[in-house]
């Protein structure tokens, strides 16, 4: 079996979005594409170059192929999906917004394929050929085996030596913030590495100052064993690395057109982890913002990138076109 | 209240159908449509002026707003439709064909709004108020409640003496023949007409001959009170009224190139209602054959056709081109 | 009858625009949709929940057809629409220009449907089943005929107690700024509401202040009953109400990509009407300014918000997702 | 000035049609084409190598020039179009049917800048510059001006030696087959050459047999000063020539998809007329059948064929794929 | 090193084709999509279950990486391919004509990096781990060192065991008969099956007669070493097994719309030889004829098609619509 | 012979171009449009009245045909086009960037058929028609060939007291700095009007301030007989005239939202020289950012601007919308 830089697992989803800024009522077409945090972050961080797996239960149908195809061109490992001839695939329609209309997602989600694992599902060892696990709150949100896996992966994770990032990602259409905190806490003191954003650090966990390097503090003071990011947006990110206890920032990259919002967090955090286990947080900083800002301008959930135009990005040599 | 000519309930689903022939696979757009066969009945029976109305349970979303709206716009009533908040609108992806390709259905239609609805949620009082009830045999496959609700339904039409139209409508992907035959059976029994395609004759009742007219007699030997239809595709169909004995068939119009294949049963049975309470078998054959031929060059669910070309087509009339 | 809050009058035409920002001369599809001053007010009332009603007189084609079908499908009350056989559909050619370079209309709306209505083809009683009238100056613009109508319907809504608002909505491609005034002055007089464009107030009736503030007090000395609205495009829009003789100003919402700025300001025309009969002129830029800002967010000429997304926007809470 | 083969005039429309066999009413984008009998009959004379020029009274404005524009890029000289500043460009909506049903046109041509042109507006000495003047009943229909202009036309034409082709092409939406009758017939008489469909044979002229060559004789007591051609759709075309008064069919290339059907009988004309002009009736109606059936496979109302691919249909050597 | 089935190398080109039938000249978009004949074959293959492996030497850029990852999609294996930093991926235009106007390729594939591959470049070990090898006549038409490279193969591929089909896909935009007729020939009498249009039978190497099999006999009598096929497009194809003499006939399944002829030809091919590897010849044409006429249904050079459907078709049991 | 304000000549390339900022790894589609420095240069001069042509080798198939034709739509003059039945026609895939992810081109023009052009093939007598002759930098970078075709051109230029402009115009794709330097300095030196872009001086020349006016003062000691332009992007453009000295600089028009910014320096370089050829250096820098500014708002290679809408933006007076 290959060794990965880094495993995650998670749902991904059929995403019907609709074109040029049209409202669902108006659409007749809808773009086909799909997508889901965890399988983002895979994306991510095969594009610049390190070997991630993903791993799901998906639906044995052309629903369920299409989106385990698509990974493998992107690079990322889908071996240990596991298929499944009953479920579904959860679907998601996108309506994309253009400030100060907010895009807007409706879930069809429930009784997916994925969100009816188990731990008695998980293909356990292949815990044993990666460096690094990533999980996110999404899982834990989808169904109570789901927050078991989660839970359970967690843990192994830790038994047998695997470093844990964990993202936050508080979807309010799948739960509330009580019961997100409830389940999330735990999890987030057990991580290794802990990124939230600053909305979901407010609404879930119920830290607000006007400053925040104070929500970083308060937030590496509960949760995490070695690294806090608190993501802000278009004001960038900012991280406490419990080694020095320092906290750095980083501003974004101006975006002056947003082409797809959609996965832009994800895209952060697999740049933040792949810049991390390259050379520490400020690394982490700067490839996170930068492979965050090329999603921005690419269709679809996944950070299409290249390992290059990322480094012209960070180095500051890009242009606007290439003759 | 509205007095109806038709009355009609089932699902209604999100369509999303591949452009061009494209595979599932292929296909990075979809077309955004809608439709269920109840529907689809309802909406062809509008537009040659019979005044229909649809009930459904739909999800108070933007999907299922959408449904009820375009619906109301092909002059449809669907105010007797029951709205809720918890439930979803199934999906179907429709991968278009050209033969000897088939077209293929994957339906994501479980847990739908409509398949929880029980015979409390309706509205019974609408029956009252239509003078024919159209049913079929998907809404009897949705679930227990759904099954029971087209059997109550068909039983309380008789008691306030309403005529109760039932269209087979056998899917494979919903349930196995034998699972069918035996719900189907008594509501096929008890309908004052049935409307049968001659493959599901043969595969859900077991019914096969080398002439259509002797299934067809074979049908009327075992169900319905009046009027029984076989239905044979490119070959049109044949009809025996039990008043007279007598069997009738009308070929069907030569459609060369076939828009969109979905939805011209519905229209076909549309057609022959309306056509039998304006004029009798013979003019439901006529109707029938007329909108199904129409039906396959438009695309959607829908049979958006004008009363006017309706008759051109039977009167032989029709042109090429109009200008 | 159905008693409405605010009636409204005038023309919809055809809108083919061009796609992605493509000159007409190299456009091969154009988008197909329609729209008109009175029409896109009456339908960005309705979408925030007042019963409206649209009036026009429309060619009982295919065309006339799909304007009416679309508007009652936003929730616009179109029953007293006067169908005739003779006329045509106004049509109106847009390219959709992108900064420094203007949106152009091509205008082909002569000898149209509407254009030919008089007074005695107008259904005066609909006036005793509203609270308010809405006019503009375009209606006024079409022909002689159409310009007694505004007039007369200005004067019969006094006589019946309902309030009038005039958007002065000047087109120079129709008709002179000087024979625009002389057939304006006294609707803008008599007129409880006025609203006026900055660029209209200096084009049309010469009052040119470097101060928006100054122009606005010269408006209301000579115009309108009650209240007079100068909007100011991006600037936002300054309002004046006589019974109290305070100007009120609210700047607009930033909108950094137009999606489609047609409509906006009969967006805004909705809104301040919506806010003023709600809680009077503070409301009403409120309402205006939210509403418009969303409209230039979607495509088309109608304002397809809902109450919601414009309350959030007002209230503060919207976001860039809703997930 | 350029010596011409073949002037003609006549209106030019924007041509706005459905896609992929929406209905009007499904439609949210329309193919923004234009064509007319008169400058389709150009185009295709040009397509094969004759020096064609197209006259008409077009709007300075952007559709007028691309109108001419495409003209010109297709090789038909348009420096004689008188350029207008007052009128408008006439539209035709085209609902592209399938069979059975029939495609369907809404004009929207009155007043337009052509149907205004007058008998003082033509500027005649381009008439002493072209071999061949080539008409259509469309032209005639416009209005009275056009009428004259085509009355006077053909007799000019005749005063000057130019040989003169007439095509019926009789429109329902424009006119009346009496009214048609009592201006055609004249016309009909004194052309050189005349081109008439079966039906409009029979709905204008009242000529009804059951055989074609029977109906053409017919035609041939009436009309024409030579040559007069039937045609019969997917029959093919008749020809009568009264030089030798033989009667010579062929039949129709076979088109087993229609791409676009408008348009096909203007390019038989001009097929017909190019090989008239070459070799006589018999390569007249191999052009015809052949530019006819490569146009029934061509977007648009332009037969956008090449000289070599018409030739290589009629000898029998063309192929499914040239690779 | 995995063990193929079947192994074939060649060129791949990006392949621009119209859309909707239009021709090159009036198109504004174009399908961007690619293929090549052995390409072709390796999909079709690796589709219907066989291990494939194709082999080309392609340019490292963007279009170099899109083929090759949408082969690996497909189940073709690439990881032979030969990456080079200085060629170009060859273009083909293709216009999509419907008959009678035939389609059309634009060849612009001179220079190719395939095209420049040479003996020394080859990775001939691969050949020790297939069963078959596939040749084609086109790459042989490539430049001087292609047709060495077949020749080689050819050679080396017998010397170890390896069976060789040959299939001829003559191109007169490539060379002429002559030349193609000296280099062919020799290839045709070494091959262990040769594969042969009609036309090219008689283009090529000027066999006609009446009668196919007498064609086929012919061939037979010079070249193969045990299966020469024989195919005649709509009618099917002819195969002769040396080792019986046998001739069988298998009419090809009827395709009433053919959405992309382009790749049918290669379908048939692989699909011959997939069936003659699972059980001779007539299950070779069994499953050429099936799986050349979906790909006739299939956008595209590849035959995405499923084994389940081929089998389908080739039972008997397909239908209109699955559902 | 017609009298040129301008000739220009060089290569004309396919240009296909994502849409909607796909990458080209996702693209199924690509506009299919041309374009190329010098008919960049030569159309943006058409469209604001001087009488320009372009000159080139092209291909005399599909492609080489729809340049020309379009050109000519455009009113540039292409009757000295030589042709070729031998040559391909370049061919480059753009993929459409946002920043801050560059647009990328992928060149694919070697061979071409103009880079086969030598000083034998070229009309000289051309030469003696024009007032003006404008080259570029890439039309040297072509070929050996090329580059003495542009140095004869210069020559040849002066001896008939023509005036020649040079855009660098530097292509890290087609050749480097140093050899580009030794090529271009004293084509540069000759030129009566040098323009370079900012970053072009700094790579090709060595030339690098912080001040862009001292850049100008070094580049004009160097280079060019009279006047020398410099281009700073998004701050616009500084000019030197050697007949006085005086440098002066003009910031570019704000551009919010690029549409396309392929063909801006050409649209800037065309405005200048007709700018200057009417009223000297501002005028020249004036209608340089005007068209510059306009180009970047439409969609292709070619500025398609008409002479209205680029006074109405020098003069301050453009809108918004214009209705």
């Amino acid at each position: 079996m290959t060794r990965y830089d880094v495993l995650t697992f998670g749902e991904n989803m059929i995403r019907l979005s609709t074109r040029d800024f049209e409202r669902l009522e108006q659409a007749q077409t809808l773009d086909f594409k799909h997508g889901g945090a965890e399988a983002n972050v895979a994306v991510a961080l095969a594009r610049v170059g390190l070997r991630s797996a993903w791993l799901s239960r998906l639906s044995d149908n052309a629903l369920g192929h299409k989106i385990a195809g698509e990974l493998a061109t992107h690079g990322v490992d889908t071996s240990h999906v596991v298929w499944t001839r009953d479920g579904r695939i959860g679907v998601f329609f996108l309506e994309m917004g253009s400030a100060p209309r907010a895009s807007s997602v409706l879930y069809d989600r429930k009784q997916s394929s994925m969100s009816e694992m188990s731990v008695a599902d998980f293909p356990w060892d292949v815990l044993a050929h990666t460096r690094w696990l990533h999980l996110t709150g999404i899982t834990a949100a989808l169904s109570d085996s789901c927050r078991e896996l989660v839970e359970v992966a967690l843990r192994r994770a830790h038994e047998q030596g695997v470093q844990v990032s964990f993202d936050v990602n508080y979807r309010m259409r799948l739960w509330s913030p009580a019961v997100a905190r409830e389940v999330l806490e735990p999890l987030c003191r057990e991580a290794d590495m802990l990124i939230v954003k600053q909305a979901d650090a407010q609404v879930v966990f119920g830290i607000a100052h006007a400053q925040p390097a104070e929500m970083l503090r308060t937030l590496a003071d509960q949760f995490a064993r070695r690294v806090v990011v608190l993501t802000l947006g278009a004001q960038g990110a900012l991280v406490l690395d419990k080694t020095d206890g320092v906290v750095v920032h980083a501003p974004a990259y101006p975006v002056p057109f947003i082409v797809d919002r959609v996965g832009a967090g994800d895209a952060f955090a697999a740049g933040f982890i792949a810049g991390y286990m390259e050379a520490g947080v400020t690394r982490g900083l700067q490839m996170g913002n930068a492979i965050a800002a090329l999603k921005l301008t690419i269709r679809g959930d996944y950070a299409l990138v290249t390992h290059a135009e990322v480094g012209a990005l960070i180095s500051g040599s890009s242009s606007n076109i290439q003759r």
